[in-house]
């Protein structure tokens, strides 16, 4: 048992801050108790809560963690030139090995800034899988496929199976559910420009017989949205919904120029729209109407994307990306106010991904799953509003503790489950040849 | 002497990374060698440069240091009912003795994130003059004086005087060119909205006379700029102009509603636009339209604002910001290039304090104004390129070590100018209450 003892918390975000408050991680990795007077209790560990705080562990709902062996290459450049030009043929050269080691380091990079559960959508999944069991953390992962890859009249497996659909079965097989669930996986479609009809309907019948839930990109770019309307007469979320895409929760990544009735539909499936603040203006796709969204009702939660387009896994970036982008993009200061841009990393990300019942927000019977932030910096003093200060003035460089289900994967600057200094030799010593020659 | 030893420097904005380079600071505080051997010489200390790079220090153009104490105070609404609302009356009851703490708070901010030089308008700034000195960043400081506290008629000293209009020739005749010009002054004018012709003729007169630089907020919000188009026909920087503001070289803040005949104004004048990305974001002011600024030959620098509009005076993050919300803004990716972004908080900032000859890019016979970043995190590796890991990567929390004229200012967690907890315990104990209670 480790008990929090006299600390700030956050426990959800639309819930006051406790100060000078108890949390007790039980041995079982769930939260045993949360309150203002000591629990009686003999922990194995009391961390004093002197200048720290507690939040929930941030829910990073969209990102492909392999791409950090990407990180910075192939700057300013649009979209589909970028991926065009740069990043296929460079990911053309991966292989499990190099997507072993680059995960690593993601995984890394995600719980040094306070991260416990991501949705990955990547190749050599089962690769992502392994390391995200021996690292720690909590993930949705899924293969997302094409048209290339699985032309017309694909299996699942047997003689009209490809690689990628194996290693899609394989993902399911092996690793759904992994862990008590710490593990969970996704059906992946790459999205409505890199597929057809034939391949929709297959992977949403594969994720409804399965009873998972579904990855796909929505409406990234303008280009990608009109190209769709003028291909089927419908936009993406429309031609997607018309071929059973959102017959099970949908984690649709971008929703950059979704449209009112595209936010319906999201809506009256329990579709989620995973909003990536600092992705979209990096690679100049525009500002998501998230405000629009979340008035539909759709749940919206937040993603880094890959940090190729980033270029870090910090949630806490895009926490503040989103609480002050909509604002000036509108000239309205009232919208996206900071529990909302709060309740994006943590309790949506949650819902995004299934886990509302385990995770999301801090609560007695909720899985451990917990960062904690040094406030011992004069960047976060003072604290008229510890809301506000995570919000607008925190950093990942600031967590100084992350854990997952009680068990503590970062703190102070170490990392217990990773090896980075191994994981940064194979990049340049296997990776980078293999990739670049 | 200093020798750093195989380390990578990125010399300024424009000029490609060294690596495994060697950089030693002088007795006298400037840089005394740049290259890739070991210069002959017997320092008094080496510092390896493994894993870690120098850049230029980074200039902050624009702040309210002092206003630290207001971190988070009052959010979410509009810039003038935030003004007007929460700010102005808590300002009210400031003194000089909030003020020496919250900037001391302030100035360890700034060089705990890498920052040498700001640019600061304020209340009080002599007692800021103060605080920097001791503090041993430089600074370009300026007391502005409005309609409000300086009536038609008024005097610099004398019986027309006002406390704002002594204090303004105090900061000149005490401050101005101390310590070889570490300490600057400048003359200030808060806004057109806020002041009148007179008072426009009178600053600018001083400035002109003294031979010193302007500071100004124009063209912030949308209403304030139109509402000068209403009294006087003319856009601020017209009417400015027309009265003689921009006699002098003029830094003018924020410039986000400027107007193509505006850009031509300020750049026939040598001034300087303060682009402050974060901040025109939180307060939903919009975007500056810094490209065309730049084309029009219009010197643009970076600046924080104060910390209540922002909420921390991370250049990192202003960096990162100015290089990606106007790519989402215009859907144009071309828009400001990484090294673009880093010019403006560095070698565009020095322009803009006036100080290109002595810093904002490292070079021998420059002063020795230098900061530190460690390489050693996940979120740093790989490094296809230096600069865009510095731009689109790294935060103020990777900087190890800042430096102004060879002077450590910060190092490893410790602040060698500024007691930290004396600051707060101030803030705590005599500020809050003297403000809010």
């Amino acid at each position: 048992m480790i008990l929090f003892e006299k600390i700030a918390i956050i426990t959800s975000a639309y819930e006051p801050a406790l100060t000078d408050a108890y949390l007790l991680v039980g041995d079982d990795g769930k939260i045993a108790y949360i309150g203002g007077t000591r629990p009686d209790c003999a922990p194995d560990r009391v961390i004093s809560g002197a200048r720290k705080a507690l939040i929930p562990g941030l829910v990073n709902a969209h990102t492909h963690l392999p791409m950090t062996v990407f990180r910075g290459f192939g700057e300013g450049c649009e979209l589909h030139e970028w991926l065009n030009n740069y990043i296929f043929p460079a990911e053309d050269k991966l292989d499990a090995r190099c997507v072993s080691a680059c995960t690593d380091l993601a995984i890394a990079e995600c719980v040094r800034f306070g991260t416990t559960s991501v949705t990955d959508m990547y190749m050599f999944e089962p690769t992502v899988a392994e390391r995200i069991d021996k690292g720690g953390m909590k993930a949705n992962l899924c293969r997302a496929i094409t048209k290339f890859s699985s032309p017309s009249g694909f299996e699942w497996s047997g003689e009209k199976s490809t690689e990628d659909t194996r290693e899609v079965l394989e993902l399911f097989e092996r690793w759904h559910g992994h862990d008590n669930s710490r593990i969970v996986v996704d059906a992946g479609i790459h999205g409505e420009y890199t597929s057809e009809p034939y391949l929709w309907e297959k992977v949403a019948a594969f994720a409804k017989e399965r009873n998972i839930r579904l990855h796909v990109h929505l409406s990234e770019t303008k280009s990608e949205h009109e190209e769709c309307i003028g291909r089927w007469g419908m936009t993406p979320a429309e031609v997607l919904e018309k071929h059973g895409v959102f017959d099970v929760p949908a984690n649709c990544a971008h929703c950059v120029w979704t449209t009112p009735h595209d936010h319906e539909i999201l809506a009256a499936h329990g579709a989620t729209a995973v909003h990536n603040p600092v992705s979209n203006m990096k690679l100049a796709s525009g500002f998501a109407p998230v405000t629009a969204m979340k008035n539909a009702g759709v749940n919206v939660a937040l993603g880094t994307d890959g940090v190729s387009s980033n270029n870090s896994h910090d949630m806490f970036e895009e926490i503040k990306a989103a609480a002050i982008m909509h604002k000036a993009a509108n000239l309205d200061p009232s919208l996206v106010p900071a529990p909302d841009a709060f309740a994006m990393a943590t309790i949506n990300g949650a819902k995004a991904q299934g886990r509302e019942s385990e995770c999301g927000r801090l609560a007695v019977g909720f899985d451990a799953d917990i960062t904690m932030l040094d406030l011992d910096a004069p960047h976060l003093y003072p604290m008229h509003s510890l809301l506000s200060n995570v919000v607008f003035a925190a950093r990942g460089s600031d967590v100084c503790m992350t854990m997952v289900r009680g068990r503590t994967l970062y703190e102070g600057g170490e990392y217990k489950t990773v090896d980075v200094e191994r994981a940064r030799y194979e990049i340049e010593h296997y990776a980078f040849p293999k990739i670049w020659g």
